[in-house]
This record gives structure tokens, C-alpha cells and sequence, in this order.
């Protein structure tokens, strides 16, 4: 029987990085987290990243050697064919990052290196919601809107590192969309992610004259201490305000969908993050809004589900990222 | 020397059909066209589609042994993966052709069969503007909008065979966008297709007080013999009202390359059909509101070109299709 290869997969946030051994079946072996503290400087980063891998070595009670490839993921901005990041937002003053070589020559193993949210959708494709399918479209729901998409069993990475971006597709015009944290305007990502979801909140509380228990949610003057998963609980208690705007949610996200099916026609559209704990009836209205106003023969095949990989996702995606860099450099051996 | 090996491209539209050998560097040999006639019947029109293709090798001075491969592009709707038109709007009354299974036992050679969009795409990243590229996306402007998106040099053709059906991404809101001949609302088609322009124009006129040459072009009541061409003409001859259509035409093909760029972020987007008349400053508008409203990390890199085979762009584009076909099964001998 052959031997079952074992990679080790690491997402690096802004806040923590996670990292697991994963096995070619897709098994993951108790994850460790370790704080990313970018405000340390990016040596001390790429040495915790090396120290997590370590860790995640250890936790799965296996040693360096026998590990076949190892595969990083970050936030962008980044260059994902020179390996390097960027200067993204969350991970200041981090600038010109050379993970991958890093990596690669710390542990002398194949390494992949990923965009976060295009290893999620990865990861999901190899053994979550998509694991029947060859193309996916992810989105990911939390504080902005992220994006992977998977065609022909491959990640789109984009030309410029870009591909995916898909909180920032436009869904209404600029001059009366809202403002994005991007800085542009009508933004997906301006509607439909957690800061979209109270922003709307807000304004639709001060617009309304009628009893909503949505107040109640409101504990300083500009109401910036609500959380989406609080007006989500609301409208499942009842609350018509609070529907509403979880309905307009629905209604936002299949937007992109239709979008994403106009462009991708992918088999699978999967919804990850924190806004899925609305459970199906958020989903059902997803789906009935995506056959309104997508193009009706695809929309009519296309599946609708959730993640399942929840926060495992990205480090389970890089490990796959590693697993098809060893595959794909072996068929040429 | 080794041979070069030919292809006969065929690109079938709903009033003629264009056909000519292609050899391996990409050079057509003379084109023939015969008319598509859909109202004879399905039969006919295959029928018709073999007679073009022996027009094409006999205008080539070739037999049909010469031929290593055929390809067949067809507008939508279709089912790619079988070679199937299924009930295209533009083909009435066809129904369910299988176009790829009789023209392979017509000729007995190898034939693909793809969208005609995604041909015309794919025959630019061949030998036209994206030749030096391995991901593009056109768009085509005509009646309506059409599109194509090549990534890691392959055709995206969609689960559903619906992948870059770029007319109907929608820049707007539902509720608010213009009403597309898809009879949805906000689909780029409807503001940025020759009748999308013709359409603003005359709605333009109507709220305008003021001189424009754009009266003269109305030629019956409602003004629907008016063309997009006459518009653009009227425009470079300097009438302010309808350089501010122009204007406004650039901005939404803008905005749909923003999508794009969000979601693909290929190294090029090319622009192919009429409008292209009218030019390099036509051109420039578009890049330059691109650089307003796309992310601006892959704007600042991303190419922006007309399209150069103009409407050999489909029979060159199935030629490669039929070139990609022989040396993806060669490859596994």
C-alpha cells in the first residue's frame, strides 16, 4: 500500500494564523493558532509562520521528514506567482514579504503560496460543499466580502494576483452605490458583509418611526457596537424591521450571484463566514432571489449551498495548494 | 520540415455563415459565406454548414485529406460539452442540432464545436490583439454585447456553457436599470449594445431643449432607424449631446470591464464590433474611466485594446478550437 502523503497547510490572518497537518485523503490533525502581532515587524512574522509550522509538525505527532510540500496562505495585496505579499491592510507595516522563498528554504519542502480567500474556496472544493464539483464560486461573508473562484479544478488567481476579488464586483452604479471601504462606490462588499449589514441597519432604524427591537441592539450613540449576527438574530425572532434588511441581504448576495453566473457559470456557488449561521431559510431566500435575477438557464442548474469547512477552510485549502504543486510537478517526472 | 497541419474554422450567425481553412501559424486561406437560412430547417442548415466547409477546403485549393480538423462556432443557447445548439433565439425554429456528431461523421475528422462569442475571443488570443497573452476577456459590441474570457489559454466555457455571457452582467440596480432584450433590467447589453446607445439617444433627445445635429438622423417617428454608427458620427463631428452619449457609452463599457477585473482580472480586455469605428479617443475614455472605477492595482496593469480580426475573429477562433482539439488528444498518444 502506498504511503499516504501528508502536508502541512498555514492561513495567516491579521489577527492569528492556524496551521494543520493535512493528509491526501484531506484528514486535518489537531490545527494549531499562534498571534500574527504584524505590528512586530515582518521578520518576526515569517518566523512564526516558521514556528507554527513547526507546531502543527509537532501536534500531529509526526516529524519534519515526513512532510511532502507546505502551502501558505495570506490576505492580499500580494504577488501569488513571485510569492511574495504585498502590502496588505490588515498586516501593517508588513511590505514586500518573501513568504514563499522564506518558507521554502526553512524547511527545504515544495511550498505553495495562496491568496486566503482563493485556499478557502480550494479547500472546499477538495473535501467541503464543492467536493463533487470541478468549479466553485465562494463568497465569504465577515467584516468585508471575500472570493475564490475554482475553474477546471484550478484556482483563478488572476493575471495580477487579483482573481476572486468579488466583494468588489459593483452591483449598482457608482454615483448612488454605497460607499465601499475600498473607497469606491455600490460595491458588493458595501452591502452584503457584517459592516454592510449594520451600516444599512442604521439607516433603516432612522428612517423608521415604528416599534423595532432592533433598538434595543443600539448601546452607543451611533449604534458602531451592533453586530450583523445581532440583527440576524433579531429578524429570526420576528422583528419585521430586522427581516427586512436580512431579506435586502439575500437580495444583495444574489446579485453578485447572478453576476458571477453571467461571467463563471460555475456549478456551485457556496456562501462561508459568520452570516451563515442564519441556517437555511437565509439561504432558501438567497436561492429565490438568484432564480429572479440571474440568467434563467444557468440559474436553473446552478447549486446554491454552504461552506462546510468553516475556519479550517483556508489552512485545509493551502494544504491542498501544496498537494496539487507535488502532483503536478511529479507528472512531469 | 514537418507539415503545417489545417483546419477548416466555420462561424454560424443567424443570417450567413463564414467559413475558410486556417492553417497552423494562423493564416486563413480565402473565406467563403453562405446564408444560415434557419427558417428552411435544422436539416438545411446542416446541411448548408457541410457545403460551406467543402466550399472553404476547395477555395483553399486543398482535399479534404489536408484537413487535420474542423471547428464549428454557433451562438447560444448551446450545450458545448455535447455539441449541441439547443433553441437559440437567432436560429428559430431550430431545436436540440447536433451540429458536432454530424459534421465528425460528415468528414470523419476531429471537430470541436464552441459558442461563437468564445471563438471570436479565443481566435484573438490566437494571432489577434491578445496574442502575446494567456488570459483575456473580449467583449463584442454589437446588436447586443457579447463576450469571451480565455484563461490559462482555454476557452471558460461554463458549467452550463454559459460562462462569459458578458451582455448580461448588470452594472445597475434591478429596480432602476435599463430594460435589457433579455427582459431583465441593469445588463450592460442594455446600455452599451448599438440598441442600448440608439435607445438612450432618442431618450436623450427627448429630454433635450437644446440644438443637436442627432434630429436630423430621425428619419421616422420613433426614431428606431436611427444606428449607433450614426450616433458615433455625429459625435466625432463635435454636437455635444451626442459626445455625451459617446461619453456615457465608454463609462458603462467601463464599468463592465471594472466587473471584470474584480472577478477575472485577465492581462487584457479587448473591445470588438462597430463601435470600434470609432476609434483611439473612444478607446481612451474607456481606459480612462477604467482607472476611475475598476481596483486600481490590476487597472494600473491590466491592457485595454480593440480587437484586430474583426468579423474573421469566429471561423479563425473554431480554427483553434480544432488546432486545440488535435494537440490536446496528440498529447496523450
Amino acid at each position: 500500500m502506498a504511503e499516504v502523503l501528508k502536508y502541512v497547510g498555514l492561513d495567516v490572518g491579521g489577527t492569528t494564523m492556524k496551521a494543520a497537518v493535512v493528509d491526501d485523503t484531506g484528514t486535518a490533525a489537531e490545527s494549531v493558532m499562534l498571534p500574527t502581532e504584524p505590528q512586530f515587524g515582518q521578520e518576526h512574522g515569517l518566523a512564526t509562520m516558521a514556528e507554527a509550522i513547526r507546531q502543527a509538525v509537532k501536534a500531529a505527532k509526526l516529524k519534519m521528514g515526513d512532510i511532502a510540500a507546505i502551502g501558505v496562505a495570506t490576505p492580499g495585496m500580494m504577488d501569488i506567482k513571485l510569492g511574495l505579499i504585498l502590502d496588505p491592510p490588515n498586516l501593517k507595516p508588513w511590505r514586500n514579504v518573501p513568504v514563499r522563498d522564506y518558507i521554502h528554504k526553512t524547511f527545504g519542502k515544495p511550498t505553495a503560496f495562496q491568496n486566503d480567500a482563493n485556499a478557502a474556496a480550494f479547500g472546499e472544493y477538495w473535501i467541503g460543499a464543492g467536493r463533487d464539483f470541478h468549479s466553485l464560486v465562494l463568497f465569504t461573508l465577515g467584516t468585508g466580502v471575500g472570493g475564490g473562484v475554482i475553474i477546471n479544478d484550478r484556482v483563478m488567481e488572476g493575471a495580477h494576483s487579483h482573481g476572486g476579488e468579488l466583494g468588489h464586483m459593483r452591483i449598482a452604479l457608482p454615483d448612488t452605490g454605497r460607499l465601499c471601504g475600498c473607497g469606491r462606490q455600490g460595491c458588493l462588499e458595501a452591502y452584503a458583509s457584517a459592516t454592510g449589514v449594520v451600516g444599512r441597519t442604521r439607516e433603516a432604524m432612522a428612517a423608521y418611526r415604528g416599534p423595532t427591537r432592533l433598538r434595543e441592539l443600539l448601546r452607543d450613540d451611533d449604534g458602531s457596537a451592533m453586530t450583523a449576527e445581532e440583527v440576524f438574530d433579531v429578524a429570526a425572532a420576528g422583528d419585521p424591521l430586522a427581516m427586512q434588511i436580512v431579506d435586502d441581504t439575500a437580495y444583495y448576495l444574489a446579485l453578485g450571484a447572478s453576476a458571477i453566473i453571467s461571467v463563471v457559470d460555475p456549478e456551485l456557488i457556496a456562501y462561508g463566514g459568520g452570516m451563515i449561521a442564519a441556517g437555511e431559510p437565509f439561504l432558501a431566500k438567497i436561492k429565490e432571489y438568484i432564480s429572479r435575477f440571474a440568467l434563467s438557464y444557468p440559474a436553473k442548474q446552478v447549486q446554491v449551498r454552504y461552506a462546510q469547512l468553516g475556519s479550517d477552510a483556508g489552512f485545509i485549502g493551502a494544504a491542498a495548494c501544496a498537494r496539487q504543486l507535488v502532483a503536478s510537478s511529479g507528472s512531469g517526472n
